[in-house]
């Protein structure tokens, strides 16, 4: 089915709203987790539940090399194959053809590029990725995007945007072509352009959208050039449709985008920074590798409650991430992970009682002092 | 406290027991998963609560070269710095320094090594090692012994035997310094000779212990020697105390040790074979990086009831396997020690209604048809 977004409260341009699809509700805002290869690294699904996360975020790119979208769809679907029966969310594939660098060729008709896992060539149309997204029975599907670099000249930004607009058309057309799974989201493109972003959205509000997600963000530009953006293009969006700010990010540009309006999120940085030992506090990140935390033996945060707070000493964590022990990536993922979507609950119950502004505030001023403190 | 061992039924040679510490009981016949470094590979305590395990090993060892035990004395010992609140087991440390070869030196008074991790020349005497075991406090510490290589000739056995025998005495005596957080068990050596065995037990008797290991098997002898060792000297060993063959084995070496009288056991096999996709099915061994799992929807035995078994397919496995995902090693190792902590259920059991023989004629029979199918 088509997902169906219901808007609950509002507090300022944000919103808290419900995305209902064929396999359950998100409540929004909300963040998504990133399970590449059809798995949150290091967790089992009902961790990431008891977590409270309710939507995952699949690479359509990874699961075409391996293990391939015919064993996903002789499953039935990624649902079915990774034992996940929550909403889930793919992206076209787009993004990880284009960080491959010189080893893809960009034409009308797609992409075109080497297989890293074992050389061959491979093909990546609108259209292709429609179908593997549709073979994967994804709950919400992303249209193929042609990544704007950053930085872009206004002319390369113009040319890259209108090329996404025309993906943009081919893959609404070819996954309309029979009745979808679940539905297709647009993506905003036009580099740090306010009059592209503009031209972009109006032309992608010619076709009607699941929702529309704003790409090209989180590539490397300065945090006010972000704001700037978001500021200029979310009041123009659709205001029934959920908005999904791509790959963004840490926790304070997350606040920050809430503020103005968007409504999902996915990043990599909880779980993969986890596993590097890069654990966020309420006072600062901490880095499990320091030798400070030989000895320590409280938890990474005395105010958390998870479940490695409540049971593991820094000693402990530092010494299994020492000795590379698989208990040491779980930990420390399911710590990030619940500094994540703890926050997401908190954004959620301000919105719902009109305290967003003060909330935001606090948050932000905490973290700034935290960042000083690390630095 | 000094662990207290209660025997509730035999069956044949066999016995069910209830062996009490200061951390809780644990059900015997039981086998111990190895928690080398303070924690058992890809689990959480809970998990392996979950399935059935009442006893933990750790490796003295590697706890002393990673963190040291002076940062586990810190958290007050093992069981709260692994947060595991049920009986531990440690190694004297011994096996693990005789393993470096020629990297060890062995006298009268112990053995010296360069540490793997740093290269630090590292003692270890029987007053070294319960010093340690000490610190960590676990439930039940070794004695230190010297490892009768195999095959060794009667001479050697004979030295090697004599010098544990010295060993344990010394060993025996810096343990009950004090008043001990566990236990202490002796380790029968001896070799292949059942002589030596005989003698090797009667020096031992000489000392009350909380329990006696059989060592110096699983070390590459044949089938038929360890029995036959194990025919010879668990009859002369005291019924009332625990009996702990060190380092076996696969299933079927279990069943047979639990008919000859054996109490306790602890193997790498079903962790380290589940981290290298080797499963252990009713039907035989898989080896789930083989090409015939990639589209194989079942799971890895339809006759398991494990978290594995019920939620994932062959396929899916087999990709996590091939990604490297952290959540492969996870299911695998959930699986196999399943496998292991039914089977010791199903011996208790067994023994319980006098049943045994029956019990282990069908399981072994089973077995050996597995293998000549696997073959």
């Amino acid at each position: 089915m088509r997902p169906i977004f219901e808007i609950q409260a509002t507090d300022g341009a944000a919103r808290n709203g419900r995305l209902i699809s064929a396999h359950g509700s998100v409540d929004t805002p909300a963040f998504m987790p990133i399970g590449t290869y059809g798995t949150v690294k290091a967790m089992t699904p009902e961790e990431l539940t008891d977590l409270g996360a309710q939507i995952v975020l699949a690479n359509t790119f990874h699961l075409m090399l391996r293990p391939g979208t015919a064993v996903i769809a002789l499953h039935g679907g990624l649902h079915r194959f990774m034992h996940w029966p929550h909403p889930i969310l793919t992206d076209s594939g787009g993004f990880q053809v284009f960080s491959l660098a010189s080893l893809r060729t960009i034409t009308e008709e797609g992409v075109r590029f080497r297989s890293p896992v074992d050389g061959a060539e491979v093909r990546l149309t609108p259209e292709d990725s429609m179908d593997m997204q549709l073979a994967l029975r994804s709950d919400i599907a992303m249209a193929l995007d042609d990544c704007t670099p950053f930085p872009a000249t206004e002319k390369e930004a113009r040319a890259s945007m209108e090329r996404s607009m025309r993906w943009a058309t081919r893959s609404h057309a070819h996954y309309h072509q029979s009745e979808p799974p679940g539905g297709l989201f647009g993506i905003v493109q036009g580099g740090m352009f306010a009059s592209l972003r503009t031209a972009s959205l109006e032309a992608l509000l010619q076709r009607d959208w699941s929702g529309l997600a704003v790409g090209g963000l989180a590539v490397g530009e300065p945090e006010e050039e972000r704001l700037r953006v978001l500021e200029g293009l979310v009041p123009q969006m659709p205001a029934d449709r959920p908005r999904y700010l791509m790959g963004v990010g840490r926790p304070e540009d997350i606040v920050a985008a809430v503020q103005r309006g968007i409504d999902l999120f996915d990043c990599v940085i909880p779980t993969r920074h986890a596993r590097n030992g890069h654990l966020f506090t309420s006072t600062g990140f901490i880095n499990i590798r320091n030798a400070s935390h030989q000895m320590d033996l409280g938890p990474i945060d005395p105010l958390c409650s998870c479940y490695t707070c409540r049971n593991f000493s820094r000693s402990y964590l530092k010494h299994l991430d020492r000795c590379k022990e698989i208990l040491g990536a779980r930990l420390n993922t399911i710590h990030n992970l619940h500094v994540y979507l703890s926050l997401m609950r908190a954004l959620r119950a301000a919105i719902a009682e009109g305290r967003l502004s003060s909330f935001a505030a606090g948050y932000l001023a905490q973290r700034r002092e935290a960042a000083g403190a690390v630095a």
